[in-house]
C-alpha cells in the first residue's frame, strides 16, 4: 500500500474546545511526522448531510492515498459500526481512505468513486486503548486507525472485511427531470451565503438554463462578476453544482432560502 | 533532553486576527521544521480557569516531551513572571513542558502530574528580541522559548530555577463530600452545551450515582445513547469528569446552568 | 532562489466551509512536505483594507523567503490580474513572496519593503488546471503557484514581468499633521476590541502624546496594566501602530468607535 503520510480531519467539534487538538495528539502519539489538514470542524452538530457535502466537495483536491477521518457521530456509543473504506479506480493505488462511523457521512464520495475495499474497525490493537471512551471514538478509534493507515498499515489489517452494499447511505432527495427543466433542492450554504443546489453541472448537457427565483428567471452565468453588484446570480460553483449567489452579497439572507428548499432550473432557448 | 519537535498552542487570541499566525512565524524563525498543533484559541478573553480545564483535558493525549505554550495573560506587561516547567514521572524523560505566564494556567496539569523542574524566563537570548513588546509576550518570549525547548535546548538553559511551591495556583472550588453524595460545580461547557463538573470519575468509587437536576434525579449512564433523544443524561465524559448532557441537545441552554453553578451528585442503591 | 518550504494563507473564506482545506489539498498535490501556516481566514468578506492590515502586521515575523498567499478577491472571474511579487532588501534573498489578486491586498507590505520583482500569473503549467474555476482562483491558481515558489521554482518562471508601478494600490487615508498633533483614523479592530489607528509609532518621535477621546485626554502608556481595570488606555500596539484599548475590557464597544472613524493624537508637555 502506498504511504501518503497525509491525513485530513472533519468534524462537528468546533474550535472552541480541545477535542480537535486532542485528536491530533492521538495521531502524533502514533506518528508525529504525519501531516494533518483540517477540512472543517464547523459542521453543525450531528448534521450528516452537510458533512456529506463537505467531504464530497473536498475529496478530489487531495493527493491519491490521503486518509480522510470524519467524525459527525450522533450514534457514538450505540452499536453503529466504525468503518475504513478505500475508494478509487486503481485497486493497488486507492484515491483515498475514509475512516469514521458507518452513518452515511462518506456516501457523497461513494456516489462518484468506486469502493475498492471496506472493513469494520474491530481490532483494538490499532486503537488508542482497548477500552475506548463511549463518547469520543474520534480520539480513541478513528484518529488512531487513520494514523496507522497514513503510516502505511494495510486497510485489511485494521478490520474485518464487510460488503460495500452493507454500508449505510445518506442520500440526497432525488432530482425531478421534466421537458421544461430540473427540480432539485438546496443542499448547503457557505459562509458567503451562496446556496449550493443538488443539481450537478453534468446534468446541464451544455444547454442554456435559468433558475426560477420567485417570479424572476435568473439566467445561468459564468461568474459572479457578470451581473451588477447586489443582483442575483446563478452559476456553476467551484465544486461542480449549480449555485445561487448574490454578487458581492448574501443569497441565503437576501432570498430567504434554506437547506432543503426546492429549486427549479428551466431550460431556455439560447 | 529528549527532542520531541512537537509543540501545542493555546490562547485567548481567537482566529479573527493574525496573532496566532504570528506566533507560528516566530516559531518558524527559530526552527521551521517543528510541528505545531493548535489546542484552541477560543478561550474567552482572560478566562484562566477555562484555559486551566482545557490544558488539563488535553495534556494526557500528547506524546511524552511535547512542549505546550499557553497564553491567557491578563497580567502581560506587569511584573508577573514567565515560566517554563517540566512535569511527569521520569526526570530524564518529562511527559511535557509547559511555557507561559505564571498565573495558574497550568495548575490543572500540576494537580495530576509531578513537577520535575521549573524556571523563570529571564534569558533574553532565547527570546525573539531582548526588548519584547509589553503587550505580546506570546510572540516575543513564550513561543520562541517553546521552540527552543522543542528543538532540544535544555529547560535549565532558558531560565533561572525557581521553587515549584512558588508557582501561582488557580484552584477549583473544593468538593464537599457527605454520606449522601458529593457537591461540586460546573467548571466548563463545550460547543455542544455539555456541562463539565468538578467531580472526577475517580471520586465515584464504582458506586451507583445520580445527579440532582431541579426536582429530578438523573441516573449516571454509560453513554449519550442510553436515554431518549432530548432527555437529560449524566455520564463520565471523555475527559474523566462527571458531565451533564442532553441527548442530541444542548444542556447549557436547556437547564439554564452556567460555569460556577453548584452540582449535587447523590449515591443511589444499585 | 532560496527554498524556504514555508507558506502562509490568508483569506475571507472562514472556517465553516472546506475552501481552506481544499487550498491545502491543492498545495499537497504539488508538494506534501511544505509547511503551511494560517494567518487568518476571518477577514470580513471582500474587506481588502482589513486584509492589507493583517498582512502588513504579520509579514515581519516570518522567516526570509516565506511565500504568502492571500485571497480576498471580489474581482475573481473579471479581468483583474493575478500576481506574484518578491519584496525585501536583498535581490538574491527576498524577505518574502506575495501571491494573490492584484487589488492592493499587499500594499501595506510594499509601503515598508521594497519590491524586488513582480510578475503576472499567465503560465497555466503552474496552475492546478489550465481551465481554472472562474470563482476559485485561490485553489486553482494562487495556492498552486505559491506551492511551486515554496518548492524552489523561480519567480520569473511562473509569470511575465510587470512594472511594480503598475500594481494596484489600496491606500490608507492620509495622516494630517499639525503643530498640535496628528489626525489619523481607526484602521482595524481586533478580537479584544482594541482599536488600531493609522498613526505609526515612528511618527511619535519620542515625544509625549495623548489621544483625545470625547472630552478626555488619554495619555500614551507603555502597557495595558498602567491604568485601572476598565479604564481607557492609549499605547503602541505590538504591531507598531498607536492603539486604543480598555484595560481588561473592549474599547470598540465601550467607546462606540469603528473602522474609518477619525482619531486625534495631541502632543503634551512631558
Amino acid at each position: 500500500m502506498q504511504q501518503t503520510r497525509l491525513m485530513t480531519l472533519l468534524s462537528d467539534f468546533g474550535e472552541q474546545d480541545v477535542y480537535v487538538g486532542v485528536m491530533k495528539g492521538a495521531i502524533a502519539q502514533i506518528d508525529p511526522t504525519l501531516t494533518v489538514i483540517d477540512l472543517t470542524h464547523a459542521i453543525p452538530p450531528q448534521a450528516i448531510l452537510q458533512a456529506r457535502f463537505a467531504l464530497q466537495s473536498a475529496f478530489p483536491y487531495f493527493p491519491a492515498g490521503t486518509v480522510h477521518v470524519a467524525v459527525v457521530d450522533p450514534g457514538v456509543g450505540s452499536d453503529r459500526r466504525g468503518i475504513a473504506v478505500a475508494v478509487g479506480h486503481q485497486p493497488t493505488h486507492p484515491q483515498g481512505y475514509l475512516v469514521g462511523p458507518d452513518n452515511g457521512l462518506f456516501s457523497g464520495i461513494w456516489a462518484e468513486w468506486p469502493i475498492l475495499a471496506s472493513v469494520e474497525l474491530d481490532r483494538p490493537q490499532f486503537w488508542r486503548s482497548p477500552h475506548p471512551s463511549p463518547t469520543f471514538h474520534g480520539r480513541d478509534i478513528f484518529a488512531p486507525v487513520g494514523a496507522h493507515l497514513a503510516s502505511g498499515i494495510d486497510l485489511k489489517a485494521v478490520g474485518t472485511p464487510i460488503a460495500p452494499a452493507s454500508l449505510v447511505q445518506a442520500s440526497l432527495p432525488p432530482l425531478h427531470q421534466s421537458p421544461e427543466g430540473i427540480q432539485g433542492h438546496i443542499q448547503a450554504s457557505d459562509r458567503f451565503g451562496n446556496l449550493i443546489t443538488t443539481i450537478p453541472a453534468t446534468a446541464l448537457q451544455e444547454r442554456s438554463w435559468a433558475i426560477q427565483v420567485g417570479a424572476d428567471l435568473v439566467p445561468g452565468q459564468q461568474t459572479y462578476g457578470d451581473r451588477p453588484s447586489g443582483s442575483v446570480v446563478a452559476l456553476i460553483g467551484s465544486h461542480g453544482w449549480v449555485e445561487i449567489a448574490v454578487n458581492q452579497g448574501n443569497a441565503a439572507t437576501h432570498l430567504q432560502l434554506q437547506i432543503g428548499d426546492p429549486v427549479h432550473l428551466l431550460w431556455v432557448n439560447a
